[in-house]
């Protein structure tokens, strides 16, 4: 896949030459979402070939049973998992009654292409059969942004060789299976199949969850662009259904498919309406009509651009690679709907089980802030929000009480759904993040109401934590927090991780701040928290308490702060010096290896850093930078995008670069041979943050809006847009100068280089 | 269970009353075994209630597939596990067409013993059927000691209301699984089900292994005495035969099925002649004749108890419970065969594999040592370097190479087969272990050869493994050992751990000292270990460098060694102020919660100041015992008996006997309320220790036999007889005096309370 596989473009993603082994791996690259549903890049005819067939429903997942090798008190019993939705991509398809399968036919002028501006996916080819029999296949598809619950296909043949038969079967199938199960069960209740007139129906439920989905299909064609239509036989099974239709095509002729379908699902309406629904959109989808449908993705989807692009001139990879970040980005989450969120893979695959992490917080934000409107991001806190009851759940599950709150590693629903202990128990720094993401979008937004609102409840909830998971230590005569395992993962049960430490310290400092503030500045609010998280005055002097006293745990001898106590026991080896042979380490190496090595899979230290950059002068940046990036081997996909923005701010462009390369095409020149598996969404998020972070210096501290913008040498100019406050900023950054533009009708102020700037509407100014 | 359930008995284990709740722990309880095989105590008949099915042949053993939630680089692929083998026990009995079941059927009288000085199992009852017909049954079946691959039974009916048919069905059967396969799986193919006149045979392999197994039975029939026969029927099944008769019986007959049977395996004759061997073991069998069999067991147990007895004045449930203790143990291994070991849990449960753990070295090895002749242990030490390569090969997996070796942390062959990565990876203290057990065999038996001979390549290359396992700490100036867990699994993943770090570098001494002593007193075997394990000057000096400058965590402001870094830490409350609620914590606690207290779960520094007990003098063994001891919740059935030698060596007789208490009828009584999974065999030669290294005070160090004999207020006296070089000498102590006679014919020098004494042969002396 690395290098030439992926045909370089400005806004699509192409491929022109059919691989079986790559097959998997473009199903992931070519997926298609629009934040409600999503769709592997499986083909529409039968493929008996290696494939991992996935369509996937926002928000309907699975508690599939645990397993583990040995249990340990306080695992969690299920693990929620994205389910596999039901297929509405198929169609079988015979010519002179010999299945079209391109695993087992001849495969010429294969070409595939992901358009990103318009956001559909085509492909078409030319298949020989064995039967002699050639026909020119092309298909469109798009899951439509405007009407989020329909998909579409066109879907055309033509004979090139002979005259004959051409059957066509579009159907709709939900006896599939995640192949992430763990006991290799369906997850699917099947309860009606159903055709009426010509749309067909499956009613099926989730089993535990419980949720319903209405999966509906109905077809139209049409011959050389003549309408047309044809007696269909229908072949109803127990857990699909498809209508069969039998055309005689002569050489030359054009038959198109348009298949329509939907999901409808229980979250949204009532059980007993859902097919009656998908029947309302499925008539009103075909309507519309295919070409209507195909024109208004374009339209939706130019919105979506005129915010969130980044043009990059002189690198046509660099360019394709930030817009299938941004694309896939966009794909996955749009922000309308709080109950939803960001998977690390998205709608691309199933493993992580497509539920949230705190990427969503350190890294998505971000992206969400600054190319949507507010409501996005604020979304995206309402999440964790609505969940503030189970995390407190959480927390006491793990014998942490008083309405302390612990949010999980890894949720669908707000419970806890991993279970190693290491990472599970301990990995609690994602707790701080919670927090930092509601710092971050009141620094860039000014919506300070949240936290009154909102926030603090999430915030004191989390301050009740750290007061009890740390402990006084007589020996250091600190606070402490021990057994914890970092966001480098290639630590487990570490005392005092700097991060986690610096993190509770700030948030129980931050706690304080703000309950005071709110105490005077929103007596109601106030009253309303306190009587309903039972708080009393004494908590808040604990807090304090804690936070001032919070070890962190620091070497006199290098004047650093070190990752972790005992840190500087290691042998420290730059990652330079390990042979090639041995890496990446996580393949190579046993765990205890890794572990007691001074290897950092992620940001640690610098990851707070990194939240914190306006804590620390740059001497002391730098200093922790080189000590901590040249043992770190970024085995994470969430590594390099925090070296690459702390590089650009230290004037380290060689080293900003090179991280940024490791981010920018993970996916699309699959550098850790995993692509097959699904797309690292979250980590796109971070590409986006090397790119206006980084090189464009983009901070957004003590609610101001700042700049540094700098650029590779091996780039001509770029520019981005945002979103600040509702007005689009346009920055433009050549070789020589930077421009910054307000495209909106009120003015900004912002800082570049550390002076300030006032840009009126409309005007643009040059530095 | 706990309580009055078991009757106390001096030389029996008794049950009086039928429980159907207690049915599985019982068949732990009353299991029988002979070191070749052993069988937990199902019924002969049928039962359709709860019942854990066990019959086990030594070192017969099954790969079964691992199963992890999140597969860590250097997992063993397969976790072997002691294998369920067919069942030879069964007998199908029909009263006038009803099938005898106890639980469907009223059972009277119920009475079962487990004779242990004659070992043999006893079980009576009067069965009422639903039919009216009262019978009276009594089996008794014992596991032969002289004739090793015998088993057999006796089973009498008495109609005691009624005339009629009684149909005897014996039968043998290889349709069984292990109740804790990970994927529920038959473990067993079956070769060939056989019938030749009157007697069956099963030839059956395990699969992956092909151990080859031939089952075979034969039976004998009496009414009242005399030898009857009659007609069989044969019910042959694709995993099992039976052979039917039909008796008609009048009302007090008694009709008693003489049932023999035999396991022959691969592993000691050549497969093909294997169901000849059997045919020949059985006829031979049946010769010698049931009663005859009898009179050899009591024969073969009662020089076992010559050497072994512990007897206990004044205390009849200690007396039982010691006895239990002895007689288990010696069930379940004797020694003959070095290619066996003792599994925790022996022949009486699936629970832990029925594998071999450092169990055997730390606390079983003194038992066989002091009871047995010195071939027994040393064959236990040479198990373990027949195992060498295989530990060489284990430690390349971890990336530790040059012939170091880690051996397993479980094992059945030689591999590890456990899957936590902080006890397979991390515990390596077991390693430690393995030397001391040479290193105490030495000692006791003085048989120094054994070093030259096998030892020292097991020492050395345990040495090569400390010394790449360790680094140097350019922060300590020392050589330091990351990441481990100690014997203390209630911490995993910690930094040098006292007790690791400390057995690692008295490894390393006592490797230099006994490479340098075999060089000058054995120079053919130093060439001969040169040579095999390619043993290079420079890596003696380097043991040395390792060992010289070994860091050993301690804290000048208590002046105690810490049990590993950063203990202090932590909040130090002890047990005593936990609620009883809140215990046992593995049960109440999350994982995390327990890593981060400092509850300890089995001895860790005070195991090592127990190994190495003459390297510390009693103020500083105290102050140890004191700091740990109040923080150990002694969750692992280990615990108790190294506390309460170390309290008994304190003259702290209330702690020593408590603890003593916990571990000596910690099966019989159920503390743990597991007793029905099997019996906590490793921990048996604990309670051993307590009574003969604890209150009885003898130690071996620098090839001296020392005694400090104590007595808890409890008991009148207590005695006990150990083989020592070859000499038998009984110890008897009781409120007021002590005794040590020589029951051999050499003279032996002892210690008492520091004095020297030469016991003449067969003279006391009194103390």
């Amino acid at each position: 896949m690395k290098n030439n596989y992926i045909i370089p473009d400005e806004w699509s993603i192409i491929e022109n030459t059919f691989d079986k082994q790559k097959v998997t791996a473009s199903e992931s690259i070519f997926s298609i979402g629009n934040g409600y549903m999503g769709q592997r890049a499986n083909f529409e005819e039968d493929y008996s070939g290696d494939s991992l067939q996935g369509s996937y429903i926002g928000g309907i997942y699975y508690p599939d049973k645990t397993r583990v090798g040995w249990w340990k008190n306080g695992y969690p019993e299920y693990f929620a998992k994205v389910l596999n939705a039901p297929n509405w991509i198929g169609i079988h398809i015979k010519i002179n009654g010999e299945i079209l399968d391109l695993n087992t036919t001849d495969v010429k002028d294969f070409y595939r292409e992901l358009n990103m501006k318009e956001a559909w996916l085509k492909r078409s080819f030319t298949a020989v059969l064995s039967n002699g029999n050639a026909v020119q296949i092309e298909s469109l598809r798009l899951l439509s942004m405007q009407h989020k619950e329909v998909g579409a296909i066109r879907y055309s043949i033509k004979p090139l060789n002979f005259s004959g038969q051409i059957e066509i079967s579009p159907y709709i199938d939900s006896g599939i299976k995640n192949q992430d199960a763990n006991y290799d069960e369906y997850f699917w209740k099947i309860l009606k199949v159903q055709e009426v007139e010509d749309e067909a129906f499956i009613l099926s439920e989730t089993l535990k969850t419980g949720f319903v989905v209405c999966t509906g299909m109905k077809n139209k064609f049409s011959l050389n662009g003549e309408e047309v239509s044809a007696e269909k036989h229908v072949e109803k099974l127990e857990k699909s259904i498809a209508f069969q239709y039998k055309f005689e095509v002569k050489q030359g002729d054009e038959l198109t498919l348009f298949k329509y379908a939907t999901y409808m699902q229980s979250m949204n309406y009532p059980v007993e309406e859902l097919c009656q629904v998908a029947r309302n959109t499925l008539q009103n989808a075909t309507k519309i009509g295919f070409d209507r449908l195909l024109e208004l993705q374009k339209e939706s989807w130019q919105k979506i651009w005129e915010t969130a692009d980044i043009q990059i001139e002189g690198d046509v990879k660099a360019q394709q690679g930030i817009r299938f970040n941004i694309f896939q980005l966009n794909q996955t989450y749009t922000g309308e709907d709080a109950r939803l969120n960001i998977g690390p893979k998205g709608f691309t695959g199933e493993k992580y089980g497509g539920s949230t992490y705190w990427d969503t917080e350190a890294y998505c934000i971000p992206f969400y802030m600054a190319t949507k409107n507010k409501k996005v991001a604020k979304n995206l806190l309402l999440y964790r929000y609505h969940q503030l009851d189970k995390a407190i759940e959480n927390a006491e599950k793990l014998g942490i009480k008083n309405g302390a709150a612990l949010y999980p590693m890894v949720t669908m629903n707000g419970e806890e759904c991993h279970n190693e202990w290491e990472i599970t128990f301990e990995e609690i720094h994602r707790n701080g993040s919670m927090v930092y993401a509601i710092y971050n979008y009141v620094n860039y937004t000014k919506d300070y109401e949240y936290i009154p609102q909102y926030g603090m409840e999430v915030i004191l909830s989390i301050a009740r934590f750290w007061v009890q998971r740390a402990n006084f230590s007589n020996d250091k005569n600190k606070y402490v927090i021990l057994g914890v395992t970092g966001p480098n993962e290639y630590e487990n049960n570490v005392n005092n991780n700097w991060y986690t430490n610096y993190l509770a310290q700030w948030n129980l400092n931050f706690a304080v701040e703000n309950i005071n503030y709110i105490k005077k500045k929103y007596p109601e609010d106030f009253k309303r928290i306190v009587k309903k998280r039972n708080l009393k005055e004494s908590e808040i002097g604990q807090w304090k308490t804690v936070a001032d006293q919070m070890y962190l745990p620091y070497t006199d001898k290098l004047d650093l702060f070190l990752q972790q106590d005992g840190f500087l026991d290691k042998e420290i080896i730059p990652v330079s010096q390990l042979p090639a042979s041995e890496r990446p380490i996580n393949q190579k190496w046993s765990w205890d290896r890794i572990l007691r090595s001074c290897y950092i899979k992620q940001a640690d230290v610098l990851q707070g850093m990194f939240f914190f950059e306006n804590h620390f002068d740059d001497k002391t940046l730098e200093k922790h930078f080189d000590f901590y990036e040249p043992i770190t081997v970024h085995e994470s996909s969430l590594s390099p995008c925090v070296h690459s923005i702390i590089a650009s701010k230290l004037d380290k462009p060689d080293k900003a670069y090179e991280m940024y390369l490791r981010t920018s095409r993970l996916d699309l020149d699959d550098y850790n041979h995993e692509v097959d598996e699904g797309l690292h969404i979250t980590s796109m998020a971070g590409t986006w943050m090397s790119i206006v972070q980084g090189f464009g210096g983009l901070r957004n501290f003590d609610y101001k809006l700042s700049f540094a913008p700098k650029i590779p040498k091996e780039w001509k100019a770029y520019s981005y847009k945002i979103n600040y406050r509702g007005a689009i900023l346009q920055v433009y950054k050549s070789q020589t100068e930077a421009k910054f533009t307000n495209l909106s009708d009120v003015s900004v102020q912002i800082e570049v280089f550390d002076k300030t700037y006032v840009l009126e509407p409309q005007k643009m100014v040059r530095i």
